[in-house]
């Protein structure tokens, strides 16, 4: 069929980059580290958009939108957080092009109109953001402030993938004020469940939460949590964080209120973002060498229906009573395609829905339409099964709920079996080797262990696990004392 | 209450800008040129995008993404287009910020790091996607293409107006690829009346739809059609446009199709857009000297509740009826606020949300507690009743139908009235200086002309209209022979 992807075991990355072009995700641009996200790939983060929107708003956030750009002289103002991206910004100089004397026709850069300051492109929007909040905040009452921005960021980054890692990339980023430490506190743990919620409940994809060690926090932040995710060949993946930013940004932005008291305090901050790297994750999660697998909460096309026929009355036939099934499955929510081409052989289509990861495929010959009968086939397992047309409408709500956990429950076991728990360094090596996965050991809590640990093995400590049990312990690069264990990989 | 605005007579531009800030639609960013979008304005913005995403996939379009960055030899391919915007684009000309040696813990930008190739921040996207379509473009079969896109763009206009004109607006730009003219136009022509439709229905604005004159033309496109609206002090507002690209970036980036026939032919285009502007054409149509007056169909909130009490007990009693009542509002699926502050006074909170254009207010105190009765006042016409409690349910309905149709009637009185036919150019000028609105006039069809009268009255063709009628006539200002009237006016 023309659309076929290497196999996992063959080359895991190509197989990743493949998939992506091939399923109609994304595909690089013309604008070097940049992506376009296609229509189908669109439509899944559309579906994430959607479910990730009403969770802000059902936990009392708002959206809102800030400039793109930010003017250096702000940027700099918190100078963690700018020491931090200033290695990857996108940097406005002018504002026009002029004719070019030396080419009739084309363009270049006027001269004349270099701006005063230079504008950062946004690589994150604390900074205009705090700037602003300066405006809006005098008293209590003004708090908490509890905002959204869904948005493009620009990172330049020097070694680009489909999703994991782009020069420009979607994303939402929360952005909130409080009065006390605790309530701030509060929020980026809640931010952090809902991240959590979401991953879980749609992506299907189980998550560790926990703390990420000082060498791996936000710059400019004082504490940051973190979801990580497992993905098929072993490597880690950060799929959202959520930063407590203490006093940080309003230090250095001077914002301060009026508390109940009527002392003038500054007010304690936090942030949260997911981006479009998601789709690496959901895709790298669960795909196999046939295509994507999507959970049924986030499937832009639940159902698809392929006819089986030779003769044109036999397509005629068919197609009124799949018209009819489509119409039943689509009164009950949800999205059916029905694939009448004729110009492609059911064959082709089968691959093709494969690979784009529709959770259920029915198929209808011309002796299912003698039995009453049709061919159903779930992505997840490629189990078929012939089920009585009339069962089809209860049959196949069950099936996506079922298809959903499986997927689910899949990942988890994978995940947990590609967690070890490690007592030696050589252990250590041997099982991030031969293994991969979560190596979970005892860390002496020091940043030089934990560099040392990097550019030795590759492996960083994705995070210090929230349910971490108390367990008296040694390093196993230090030897030195350790109260609970951390979980290293090798990450995306 | 210290949020006071002045009154339209007064001074309408002051009262647009400062109704635009207390509202808490938008207010200026640090960055010239560039908004905030405050979470209320943010809200409507939403409003407007579900609606009109909705019909754009209802004429079967699908979003997409695609880069904020053009590389200028793309930019410069269609050299129409790139004219037209070359003077108002951010470009971007290095990618890394480094520490400063002169001022400590500050930052420069990088001389190291300067691109090899400058990067437009892209005024509008046909350029990067028709460099994508030449890929995803080979047969008829891959025909049409109909994409849209929700973006920021950015154009460094030097004069700028909150909504109506700034650095960077939020739109959506659909853009589209076809086998045939013909088809091209069509699709032109329905996404101009898919805008009207939302302008009317949703935005209870009515407007003129048209084509534009040669000089008021899309640089790059064949045609261009537009909606307009007529604000309320006499001036007109291009609230959306739909351009036929005819081959012309077909060519430039040389996209062609093999037709059924086996041909390698040209593609056709369309491009169309709305944007944040609409915003402004919202707030200018229909607002009073009190503040905002927003269409039911696009208020982030229907109704708003305001308890009248003078003790704990009151406040009470009235809390509990009033969230019943809430609950019965919201199952009808209306947004409701129960304004249950007790740190400000009910004439407060009645001028605040009038400020903010909420439909419908209930006012409820103790007598009306006593009598099952509350005070209904609707927005739009100031009018008050009071009602019977039990009927409030299903009075509101019908009531908020009633207002979405009579500001829509209110303006199109209002815009029929401002449209002045004349046949001469004294009385051109005359209508334009002491009446504004829409000037009604016989032009003969030369861009010399609607310059010379553009440079003398200000006053620009906003269209020549779809449903003009055949009248012979002469060019009010050059006597020369014209078939049929055009749209004059002064606008944003």
């Amino acid at each position: 069929m023309g659309k076929e992807i290497p196999t996992r075991q063959e080359d895991y990355s190509l197989w990743y980059n493949e998939l992506v072009k091939k399923a109609d995700l994304a595909e690089h641009s013309d604008v070097r580290g940049c992506m376009v996200i296609k229509p189908y790939g669109y439509s899944i983060w559309e579906k994430m958009q959607q479910a990730l929107d009403k969770m802000f708003k059902d936990t009392g956030h708002t959206n809102a939108y800030f400039p793109l750009f930010v003017p250096k002289s702000l940027f700099e103002a918190e100078e963690q957080n700018a020491e931090g991206f200033a290695k990857e910004c996108a940097i406005v100089t002018h504002y026009r092009l002029k004719n070019d004397p030396q080419r009739p026709g084309k363009l270049m850069v006027d001269p004349e109109a270099k701006l005063e300051e230079e504008l950062v492109v946004r690589p994150t929007s604390e900074a205009i953001i705090w700037s602003t909040y300066k405006k809006w905040i005098q008293s209590y009452r003004d708090l908490p402030l509890l905002i959204n921005q869904w948005a493009n960021v620009v990172r330049w980054e020097m070694r680009t993938r489909l999703f994991l890692r782009t020069a420009e990339f979607l994303w939402q980023e929360g952005h909130t004020a409080h009065a006390t430490a605790d309530e701030a506190v509060k929020e980026t743990v809640q931010m952090l469940n809902v991240y959590a919620d979401f991953a879980e409940n749609f992506m299907a994809m189980p998550v560790i939460r926990g703390r990420k060690s000082e060498g791996e926090r936000f710059p400019g932040a004082v504490d940051t949590y973190c979801i990580e995710a497992m993905m098929q060949d072993g490597k880690a993946l950060q799929a959202g964080t959520s930063h407590f930013l203490g006093q940080n940004f309003a230090k250095a932005f001077n914002v301060q209120f009026a508390s109940r008291e009527g002392k003038l305090e500054h007010v304690w901050g936090t942030s949260w973002g997911v981006s479009t790297r998601l789709m690496g994750a959901l895709i790298m999660a669960h795909s196999d060498d046939d295509g994507l697998i999507l959970p049924p909460k986030l499937a832009p096309i639940h159902v698809v229906i392929v006819p089986i026929f030779k003769t044109d009355d036999e397509q005629k036939r068919i197609s009124a009573k799949a018209d009819e099934l489509a119409a039943s499955l689509r009164n009950q929510g949800l999205s059916v395609k029905f694939d009448n081409r004729d110009t492609h052989k059911p064959g082709f289509k089968f691959a093709e829905w494969e690979l784009k990861g529709v959770p259920v495929r029915i198929a209808m010959g011309p002796r299912d339409l003698e039995n009453g009968t049709v061919e159903i086939a779930r992505r997840d397992t490629k189990e078929k099964k012939t089920i009585r047309m009339d069962e089809v409408s209860s049959a196949i709500p069950s099936l996506l709920t079922d298809i959903q956990r499986n997927i689910y429950d899949r990942s988890k076991k994978f995940r947990d079996e590609k967690t070890t728990e490690v007592n030696s360094y050589d252990e250590f090596k041997k099982v991030l080797d031969e293994k991969g996965g979560f190596v979970s050991a005892h860390w002496d809590g020091t940043i030089e262990t934990e560099q040392a640990i990097k550019e030795d093995t590759k492996a960083t400590i994705r995070c210090i696990p929230l349910d971490a049990r108390e367990e008296a312990g040694k390093c196993v690069y230090s030897g030195k004392a350790s109260s609970s264990r951390v979980l290293f990989a090798r990450a995306y």
